[in-house]
């Protein structure tokens, strides 16, 4: 299926045009961010937490070490949402009423499930690894089996999913495109800065390139 | 009050010696982050939807038209959860399981509710301008009569807050520090790239000092 069917849930019903469900390009904006939030309710109650995530195939793996709470709410099998949101610009319009962001963001819906063998555990730890740093898996020391045993991954199918993104410059009313303002965007990007060396690190072991190198996208 | 009294709810459970309750240190973060995730529930599911918000003293303002089903939901005053949080650093280790990211992350909870009078909506606009962009409100045209009216602004108490923060370099098992493996920290920051004017700007409006020089924290 190369297109997610909108549902009550995904449906972009405010500024329709915005919606996306088309896999691929959802695909990628979740290849591109790393940091998911996931929402869930205990006792009515709403938590939304920040964690990391990888996708494989149509499955988002979400790092179940990021808070005891959801790990016990989430390894029922309960119903989340997780939200993964990329800023990619202020959009500067000439009234204040219609700033705006450019931005793509993806909505995921259904229930998790603690993936608890040994060999999808490994995989979802290499995906996790290599989603945030690709090329790093190779270098380090894997996982153990009593690290892998400690560690508690999530896996969400990707079944009900929509995107909301919004591009281009902004969009004014007519009689204010006259006025003397600076109007635009200023595009915003996650980059990387100079590596910082654990202060234990033996000597003469040398930055990567995929780590002097990093770009997200 | 210096600190949030920490509850069942905002007590860091996992990583105790991460959790932040002092208020100056909370809103610190608050100030330089722009973006939330806000956690509600309708019908026992789940939502959680990125939008802008300000704080503006002891009240966190969030961006009522991020959805028309957040607005429905919220406005009749229901329990959300808001998180926001800033990714600072990969941190790379020499063992995959001890991969981590440096970041810092407020949640707040609470009851949301709608600001219905005109001036208290300027004030919340104003504070969301001067949030995303110090210095551009005095540049602007004001919000009109009509455009206060179509705009929800929720109004969130601070009252309920704690912080969760990593930082530093990895943390490796004993044996491990003699692998030779890099490991360190790669520092991650969101970056002004060069504006780009809007398609109908007149000829001769200059970049504002205020976008030139944008830079969050």
């Amino acid at each position: 299926m190369n297109s997610f069917q909108p549902t009550e849930r995904t449906q972009v019903k405010r500024l329709p045009k915005r919606g996306v469900y088309d896999r691929a390009a959802i695909y990628k904006i979740l290849d591109e961010a790393f940091l998911c939030h996931v929402g869930f309710v205990v006792d009515g109650q709403p938590y939304v937490i920040p964690t990391g995530y990888a996708r494989a195939e149509d499955t988002l793996y979400i790092h179940g070490s990021a808070a005891s709470r959801m790990l016990r709410a989430l390894s029922g099998g309960v119903a989340v949402s997780v939200t993964v949101t990329l800023v990619d610009g202020l959009v500067l319009a000439r009234s204040a009423f219609h700033h705006s962001m450019n931005y793509r963001s993806v909505m995921v819906f259904g229930t998790a499930t603690p993936v608890e063998d040994a060999a999808g555990k490994m995989r979802a730890l290499h995906a996790f690894t290599e989603h945030v740093m690709p090329g790093r898996w190779e270098e380090v020391r894997g996982p153990s089996e009593q690290e892998l045993k400690a560690t508690l991954v999530l896996a969400l199918p990707l079944s009900e999913a929509s995107a909301k993104v919004r591009v281009g410059p902004p969009v004014d009313e007519d009689e204010d495109y006259a006025l003397p303002v600076w109007a635009g965007v200023l595009p915003l990007q996650l980059t990387a800065q100079e590596p910082v060396a654990d202060p234990r690190l033996p000597a003469g072991v040398a930055v990567p390139d995929y780590v002097r190198k990093y770009k997200r996208g």
